[in-house]
């Protein structure tokens, strides 16, 4: 886990390693964990090819010869984008510029990563690919939809990954996995040459082992700087824990965790506040219909031409989709809307919100119902309550790793004010440094 | 006609004449044409006391001691929203931002202005506050929504007047009447404490009766300086004329009009280019579904307890709405972006678009087909084609007064790139002053 992204980039700078020698370990990852099933698409080749070229000369970029994984909804120039399908996609047009950022960066993309079908789904079980498989334990889940590209960094076939999120499709795989996931503010990446899921909700979503991993993907993905203060300056004063939220949501572990986790926030001074904002308790009952109904639209050829080509269980919400009304859809943005207001309101007299990322930690492969405290419940509804709320609202929100349960990864979200992604950046850097005193 | 606004301010500036004595000869044209239902609601008296306070004090503002009326679909404090309609109005929030610039700038709002229910219909009729008249001919109609703005404007009831444009609804009224009519760039002007037609689409309008009056609205609604470079120092190059868009639907009296227009602006040196954005042909048959569905969501509430409230053909049309698919209506919006991407491609080479704001002068009150070159039209296919495509996409598009027929005024309808409203209103100056010539 001491080998990220920066670290290594410094370990390049100084001569200490190079690109080629990074992305034939990458490529030696990948080949150690192929039961995984990580990858889409491997260029070998290609990344072995540009690894060499990248050590004739002088950096440029701040990804200079770093490997990273893609995705496997970005386009990306010589390599397929099948979004983990059967069904044909529509036109996305040319190279996404998420990508073409990373490599005018000199990051090189060695691979396309496995997803959950069409970004479908938050468990990354796939029966066109093949579910991957949790590196901790492959008979756990993932996580999704950006499973594939959470297994690549926390297995080091590449030190970052290119993911997306929508209901929690990074920051979910992030926490199970053992890693850091972020979901920026809404329109802060670009996302054209991406396969949508829901326009209105969608986000490019960068995993990699460190908050400052993250934040410098961020700040090449977005291509803006995002200046953070050193955690050694400074910790947040005010965290905000929406407590009738979470009440009867989590699994007893976690519960047990987080509130360690917050105790030691208090001992080191931080004021810790109940917030709440009613109306994200019902996100899941907004998003679904608003969610199909997008969804079905971006896929409307594919659902014409050839549904059998849809798995079953991402073919039953595309017809939901269809099935909604303009009415019923103005309704869901409306109390999206609103939604959004009384979050901000939360945010208000705080630093950040925390709350965990998923009520327990990643569940065996195959699992439909999960134990929470309030009892059984049902799996999509379990793992997508606590990132929903924000990504349907647009809030910048970071995973980080907390604790462990059961010899598995926690994450600890951290949710922050809209555009002000280095606040939510420095305070999930903080805290990370609390976490390793 | 030679009143305008900018010339009157001037002589209030010279003190030439006094607000007072402005508020009267404006409350004075309100008494003299209350058979033409142009007035909603009249403030004589606040206005005759805030005309008073004016004349003690300095001018501040660009509209100080001015009179202007406003749509009655604006929240203006003091003052009812009715939006032309029984039907209780959904919650507008405070006064319009929009009103509330023309009051900072030292407007004095005399009126609210009578429009077709909840602005849904381009002829001005309605029965529930009596038929807006064509102050030409009261026989004929005014134009709609914003017919009573029109018509205020026309007869000296305030010198201009703030309106509102969806599908043609400040530019129709305009041309009908003979006088100025703006529909900025989309957004240009906020929206917030109006009452929506179809939030997609809506624009606020300034009538007025020259360029320069509307100009000079146009930059304290949008508070923001929009610099024009004088007539006399410029003229356009290039024209673009939709030739195959106007190919049949206009009336034979317009198109005698407008080719002796085109000839003079030959005869100036003006070259004039055949242009076409195929996609506009259509453009009511994909912006019908649309409206109505949001105009049936924004009208929910009375639409559920009080339906009778609203006049037949508004019901018909906001019924129509509720029954629009979540994928027809993404349908049409995605139909909408591919018709700004032509219209862009069709303004590329030139200055901007020029063709007639209508097919025909005003029709006579209670037409429901008029005679065009391809034989009867139906009177709101008629007479939104040449409007709604640039309200529909967001193109900045002045209706200037060019020449008359059987009596009455026609406009031309000048179309710019999208936030090049400056230029618009430039070569609205322009063409102006050519014509004056």
């Amino acid at each position: 886990m001491n080998i990220t992204l920066t670290s290594t980039r410094m370990r390049l700078i100084r001569h200490e390693t190079t690109a080629l020698a990074l992305v034939q370990q990458s490529l030696g990852a990948v080949g150690r964990h192929t039961g995984l099933n990580a990858i889409a698409y491997l260029a070998a080749d290609d990344a072995l090819r540009a690894a060499a070229a990248a050590d004739t000369v002088a950096p440029t970029g701040p990804l200079h010869g770093l490997p990273v994984t893609v995705k496997d909804l970005y386009n990306t120039d010589g390599m397929p984008t099948r979004g983990g399908t059967h069904a044909a996609l529509p036109d996305l047009g040319g190279e996404a510029t998420a990508v073409t950022r990373l490599k005018r960066a000199g990051a090189i993309v060695i691979a396309k990563t496995n997803l959950h079908e069409i970004a479908s789904g938050i468990s990354g079980e796939n029966a066109w690919t093949g579910d991957v498989c949790n590196p901790i334990d492959p008979a756990r889940q993932a996580g999704g939809s950006s499973g594939g590209s959470a297994v690549a960094v926390a297995t080091g076939m590449g030190l970052a990954s290119l993911g997306s999120d929508t209901a929690g499709s990074a920051r979910v795989p992030a926490a199970f996995c053992g890693i850091v996931g972020y979901k920026p503010s809404f329109g802060l990446i670009p996302l054209d040459g991406a396969l949508p899921l829901c326009w209105s909700c969608d986000h490019a979503g960068p995993l990699a082992r460190s908050v400052a991993d993250v934040h410098l993907m961020t700040e090449v993905l977005a291509d803006r700087a995002l200046p953070l203060r050193p955690a050694a300056q400074w910790q947040p004063a005010r965290l905000g824990v929406p407590r009738r939220f979470l009440d009867g949501w989590l699994g007893a572990v976690t519960r047990v965790a987080f509130e360690r986790l917050l105790s030691r926030l208090r001992e080191r001074g931080v004021a810790l506040v109940d917030v709440d904002a009613p109306s994200m308790h019902n996100a899941l009952a907004v998003y679904a219909p608003l969610r199909s109904a997008e969804s079905a639209f971006i896929h409307r050829a594919a659902l014409e031409r050839e549904p059998e080509h849809f798995l079953p269980q991402t073919l039953d919400r595309l017809r939901e989709g269809q099935t909604v009304s303009a009415q019923a859809y103005f309704e869901c943005q409306r109390q999206r809307a609103h939604m959004r207001v009384e979050i901000a309101a939360a945010l208000a007299g705080v630093d950040a919100l925390v709350l965990p990322t998923a009520p327990l930690p990643a569940p065996v492969r195959g699992s439909t119902t999960v134990e929470l405290e309030r009892g059984p419940s049902e799996h999509r509804a379990a793992f997508v309550r606590l990132t929903l709320p924000f990504s349907f609202t647009g809030f910048p929100a970071l995973s980080v790793p907390f604790d462990r349960a059961e010899g598995l990864p926690l994450g600890l979200q951290i949710v922050g004010r809209q555009n002000d992604d280095a606040r939510v950046l420095e305070i999930g850097a903080c805290i990370e440094a609390l976490l390793a005193a």
